[in-house]
C-alpha cells in the first residue's frame, strides 16, 4: 500500500488492557534496596518473568488472538518461533478456544517442544538446514484458513506488550527514565506508547545485546539495519533487524539504544537470584544490566526496568548463577521488596 | 516462674502488623496454574522468600526490636545465628537505630559473614570445637548492656512471624488448609494464631525435613522431644527441638505435622525457578513439597502455602536445580502468577 497505516494508539493500549484483565497476570513491581544503594537511583522492577508462561509475550499473543473474528479464531493461529513466543500463542490460543499450530526446528530443546505441546499447540517441525519456517507457516496457513500471529511486528501484538509498561506507570508513579529490552521491538515500542500518554517526561530506551546491536545502528542511520545473527545468551534478542511496524514508534520517541555484553547480563542474572530471589533470562536482564553498568547518570533518578521474561534452561542458568557466586561482590542474603 | 504467662494473642499479632508497616514488605501471593493442575487444588503461594533480608525472619526481629525500651535499644542487641536469623536482626536494628552485636562460628561462609556485615552488625566469632554461642552472647550482654534477640522462642518473634499468614488470609481470602515450614515453631506458632481470629476452619499444618521429625515426635508425645542434629539440607529446620514458648502454641491447634525428604524439596525447588521463576531454600520449600507430594487429600481445596525463604548459596542451588532440569517432568516454559 502506497501508505503506512497510523501506528497504534493509547486507545488501542487501552483496550488491549481490557481484554487482557482476568487474563494475564498484574505482575509486581519489585524493589531492592541493594540495587538503589548499589546504582543511587530508585528502581522500580516491572516483573514479566512472573507473566503467565514466564514472559510479556502472553501480552500480545492473547491481544492479537482475542482481536480476531469469531471465523478466524475458530479456524486457529500459526506462529513460528522456538522462543517464548511460540509458548506465548499456544496458551493464548487454548485461553481464547483457539487452536494453534507452531513451527519449529526438529533439533530445538526437546522440553520446549513439550512445554509448547503442554500449552495445546500442535507441533510442525522442519529440518532447518533445508526449509524456512516463514514458507511452512504461509503454506500451513493458506491450507489450513490459519491466521499467523508475528513475534512483533504487527500492531494488535505491539498493544499488547504495551500494557506492561501502563500498568508500570500506574503502579510506580512518575518515573525519570524506563529500559527497555530491545529485540525486533515489539515490547520497546509498545512501551513508547505507553509512556506517550502516561509519562510524557520518561526517556525510554531500548537495551540490545552488544553482540546484535542492529536496533542502535538503525537508530543512527535513520532506517532498519539488517545485520547477521548475532551470537549472544540474550536469545530473545537474536533478531536481525526491526520491523517495519515497530522502527517508526521506535524512532520517533526512544531517547536513545544502549547496549549491554553478556558478561554483565549474566553479572544481573546472578544479582536477581542472589538478592532479589526471582529467576530473569539473559534477554530479560538487558534493561537491568544497562541500569547496572552506571554509566547512564541516573543517580537521583527514578527508575524503571522491564524484565521481560524468565524461561532459561535450568542446566544452563544453575552454571550462570553457580560461577563465582561465593565472591564478595555477590554476598548471600538479599533484600528483595515488593512494591507495597 | 510458677506459671507460664499467656501466649501472645491476635491483638499482639495486629499489633506487630501495625509496627511492620512501612519496613517490612507485604510479600505478593503468587499462583501457578501448573501447580494448581498437577495438585487439582487451588494454592496460594505466600513469597517471604521476596521479604527483606530474603526470609520472613525479620518480620519477628524487627517487632522485638521495635517493643524494646528506648535505653535498650539503644543499648543495643545480640543474637547468636548462622543463618537469617543474624542477617534479620543486623538489618532489623540497623532499621530501629539500634545495633546488633552477631554471634558467629568463625568457620561460617565467607559470604554470609559479609552479608551480615553489609547489614551493619558487628561480628563476633568464635571456636565451634571449644565454645559455646550461647555463652558468648550471654557474656556479651552482661558486659555490654545489650538484649539478647532469641530466634524463635520469644513472644514477640512469634507475633511478628504471625504477621506472614495474617497477610495470607486477608490476601487470599478463605483457606482450607494452611501449609508452614517447621524448625524451632515461632513461623507455624505464629500462623496458628493468626488463623485461630482469621480462618478458624483452616487446618494449618506444620512440615518438617524427615531427618529431623522433633516436632512430630513432640506433638505425638504431647511434651518437647529433643533429637540430634539433623542432617538435611533444609538448614533452616535443623532445630534440636521446639521451644517452650512455641510448643504449646502448637500444641493448641495444630491439625498435625508432616515430614519431607531432601529429595522432595529439590524438586520442589527446581519447580519454583523452572515455572514460577523465584529462587525458594531448601527450608522454605518445606510446605510446598508437602503439597506436592499429593498424599494429603488436598484436591479441590484452597490450600496456603508459606515460602519462608531464599537465601541458599548460588553454588549448591545452580547444582540443585541443573540436575535432570531436561526431563519431561520439568519442562521449559512456566505458568507463573501474581495475585491480581
Amino acid at each position: 500500500m502506497p501508505f503506512a497505516a497510523p501506528p497504534p494508539t493509547i486507545d488501542d493500549v487501552r483496550a488491549a488492557a481490557r481484554r487482557l484483565h482476568g487474563h494475564a497476570h498484574r505482575t509486581p513491581v519489585l524493589r531492592s534496596a541493594t540495587a538503589d544503594a548499589r546504582t543511587g537511583a530508585s528502581i522500580f522492577f516491572k516483573c514479566e518473568n512472573l507473566q503467565r508462561m514466564g514472559a510479556f509475550k502472553f501480552r500480545g499473543a492473547y491481544n492479537a488472538i482475542a482481536k480476531l473474528a469469531p471465523a478466524q479464531r475458530g479456524a486457529g493461529v500459526v506462529a513460528f518461533s522456538s522462543g517464548n513466543h511460540a509458548q506465548a500463542v499456544a496458551l493464548a490460543a487454548r485461553e481464547l478456544g483457539s487452536k494453534a499450530v507452531v513451527v519449529m526446528p526438529d533439533d530445538a530443546p526437546a522440553a520446549k517442544l513439550a512445554a509448547t505441546r503442554e500449552y495445546g499447540a500442535e507441533i510442525v517441525t522442519y529440518d532447518r538446514s533445508s526449509e524456512s519456517r516463514e514458507a511452512i507457516a504461509q503454506r500451513l496457513a493458506g491450507e489450513r484458513g490459519l491466521t499467523l500471529v508475528p513475534p512483533f511486528d504487527h500492531d494488535d501484538v505491539i498493544a499488547g506488550q504495551a500494557t506492561a509498561a501502563l500498568e508500570l506507570f500506574e503502579d510506580a508513579g512518575a518515573l525519570d527514565a524506563l529500559f527497555v529490552p530491545l529485540g525486533g521491538g515489539g515490547l520497546l515500542a509498545g512501551s513508547l506508547l505507553a509512556a506517550e500518554a502516561l509519562a510524557p517526561d520518561c526517556a525510554v530506551f531500548g537495551v540490545e545485546p552488544e553482540a546484535g546491536d542492529d536496533g542502535r545502528q538503525s537508530l543512527r542511520r535513520g532506517e532498519i539495519v539488517t545485520i547477521g545473527l548475532p551470537r549472544t545468551i540474550a536469545d530473545g534478542a537474536m533478531t536481525a533487524q526491526l520491523g517495519i511496524r515497530t522502527f517508526p514508534i521506535i524512532r520517533r520517541r526512544v531517547r536513545d539504544v544502549v547496549t549491554v555484553d553478556d558478561a554483565r547480563l549474566v553479572q544481573a542474572m546472578r544479582f536477581f537470584a542472589e538478592r532479589m530471589k526471582i529467576v530473569v533470562e539473559p534477554t530479560g536482564c538487558l534493561g537491568a544490566a544497562a541500569v547496572f553498568a552506571g554509566t547512564l547518570g541516573l543517580h537521583g533518578k527514578r527508575v524503571g526496568v522491564i524484565l521481560s521474561g524468565g524461561n532459561v534452561d535450568l542446566e544452563r542458568y544453575g552454571r550462570w548463577i553457580g560461577r563465582g557466586a561465593s565472591s564478595n561482590e555477590a554476598p548471600a542474603g538479599g533484600d528483595a521488596a515488593a512494591t507495597d
